[in-house]
């Protein structure tokens, strides 16, 4: 059994959008990020005790709908997430998400979860993380390309865990950029929007591109980066959608990836040969594999989001609400008396609860 | 876009257990299977239109954790679903499971659902159509052994669709099978509990085997088996997880299966070569095939269940509470003005919500 006492009879813990975003509101967007930064560096650290697979993907043509499945043997997650960069224009997400947890010994779900915030949340604690050991340690400023529903998440999680301070923006919409300004006002950043993608990466020490465009775009130029850079190229993650002109990847002194053979199909690295030489983040972390000899290095992590990102968030999303005991029940699984008898849910229910107010969701 | 016309800004229409024990109550059990098998035959006849895969599995010591996805390119269903026969001595559902049914243009969830009940309905459906369609026209006993969760649910469907009017229970738990009898007393059915499986079988034209144990077991030997009988063995599901004497399989005149890739591995089949000649049951529909020649044939249908079934019983529930206006709406996607402005919904969240009885269900 995992080590959440709610019994299973109870239903599934539920955490809404409304009830996610006063939880994170409140323990802060920084604070999570940090904390999140730290579960993912133990998870990568045991690696090997995760069951892996690429994400299984549906392709249609805008768009694709994933399922990432992953379990340690104790727990088990999956997120639903679909990515729809046409979205944007019928003002709608381009990632909706949802995710389940739940206990291996009896197959239950333990946590039913809203993931739209909490992916914005552990792809930039992942970003951060990666960042920690594969940037510079001086590293200040920051080139965030692509202003979207992750940029603040982003800069947040670099200010946080890697120390940057100042952030230049660059999005070919503008009101992307000062959406981002507006909202990090207070952040204690000093934010500048740039023209072009050139002008955003001058003088930057760490490089995000968050782009969405369903296609191989070329959003940073080989000519664009400089010794000492990293990348954090998190927007080419399907196949047919990649960010980076493939001579950044060739001359680039280490490439980083999560799990490789997804990678391979998802990445910025799809434009290269199979065997071009990757290094998985877990060996950075277990420090079998030095990135940074000296400061000069170019590094490259080539991130798609991987399930066992999401796995890290869904336990440590489920510890929070235990912890601060916040969050809902909901009825989505029989709990008749006699498991057997699940004929009697059906034959005993009342004709008219249809159509009341359910009481399918009880404060814990 | 699906014909489905909720905003996806609205939330996602959502059924709880007590939703759908209210709804199917009111509809009626037999109604409901009647239907569905109508829904499953158009599906079946449509089947070059789905995007097929095996379903994921991961396999833990006492059950297994599965995802059931399928597309039409119209929508995509996923089922989460697991398998813990030992969960009921520990009065927990052997099967406990949820659904999502999603429009593919947008990526957006348009339904989410508990399974419990409509999986044992859509199996109860399947379980009528294929002996619909393979069974002796005059079959009139179903013998039915197993009598746990499913047992009411498919001698209602086999009633309903097929015509039988007696029922011959055996399980090895004498109390199973008396909570058959008093959930079927008014049922119109004439219904005898038998003390072995070699009793329950005498003089049946349908034989539905529904155990749950994970193990290669043999509820049926093949001497058992009468000229002109059918079988409708859904309880072999996984791998080592088989009921049939292997010989059973050997001198059928047809076995029939769902999507033969997954069925190799997880149905009774898997205990014969893998070129053991079977046939898929929608070219049964489509009539490619004829499979009672004479009423003699023996016929096996070696039912694993397939993410279709699921698809046409999502899709299916998703037109019935739209009719009846009966659902609820679940807060799981994040619904701000600006779909690029994920941060203000974290930024403008009410610091004390989360405390709060939440709104996360609005009727529709």
């Amino acid at each position: 059994m995992s080590k959440f006492i709610v019994s299973p009879k109870k239903g599934v813990p539920f955490v809404s959008v409304e009830a996610m975003a006063a939880l994170i509101h409140e323990h802060g967007v920084e604070q999570t990020i940090t904390e999140l930064t730290l579960a993912l560096e133990k998870d990568f650290a045991r690696w090997e005790a995760f069951e892996k697979i690429s994400r299984i993907a549906s392709h249609s043509k805008d768009g694709a709908i994933e399922l990432m499945p992953i379990t340690d043997g104790d727990m088990y997650a999956c997120k639903y997430v679909n990515g729809h960069p046409i979205n944007t224009k019928r003002d709608l997400q381009t990632v909706a998400a949802f995710g389940v947890l739940s206990d291996v010994d009896t197959g239950y779900p333990i946590l039913l979860t809203e993931m739209c915030i909490l992916t914005a949340l552990r792809t930039a604690a992942t970003s951060a993380l990666v960042a920690k050991h594969c940037a510079r340690q001086d590293a200040e400023t920051l080139a965030l390309i692509g202003n979207g529903a992750q940029s603040e998440f982003q800069a947040l999680g670099m200010k946080a865990v890697v120390g940057i301070s100042k952030v230049r923006l660059y999005d070919v919409d503008p009101a992307a950029s000062k959406k981002v300004v507006e909202n990090l006002a207070d952040s204690g950043l000093d934010i500048t929007i740039c023209n072009s993608a050139e002008e955003a990466v001058e003088g930057a020490d760490i490089i995000t591109t968050c782009t969405a465009d369903k296609k191989n775009a070329t959003i940073l130029r080989d000519d664009m980066i400089k010794k000492g850079m990293y990348l954090n190229a998190i927007g080419g993650d399907c196949p047919g959608k990649t960010e980076l002109d493939a001579n950044i990847l060739r001359r680039a002194d280490h490439v980083i990836v999560e799990f490789e053979p997804q990678t391979r199909i998802e990445g910025d690295i799809q434009q290269l040969e199979p065997d071009f030489s990757v290094t998985e983040f877990h060996h950075v972390v277990k420090g079998n594999k030095a990135i940074r000899s000296t400061a000069d290095n170019v590094v490259v992590f080539d991130g798609v989001g991987f399930a066992s990102e999401d796995f890290t968030a869904l336990v440590y999303l489920r510890n929070l609400i235990e912890e601060k005991q916040r969050y809902d029940v909901l009825d989505v699984i029989t709990q008749q008396k006699d498991p057997k008898n699940l004929f009697s849910v059906v034959k005993g229910a009342r004709q008219d609860s249809a159509v009341e107010a359910f009481d399918v969701l009880a404060n814990a």
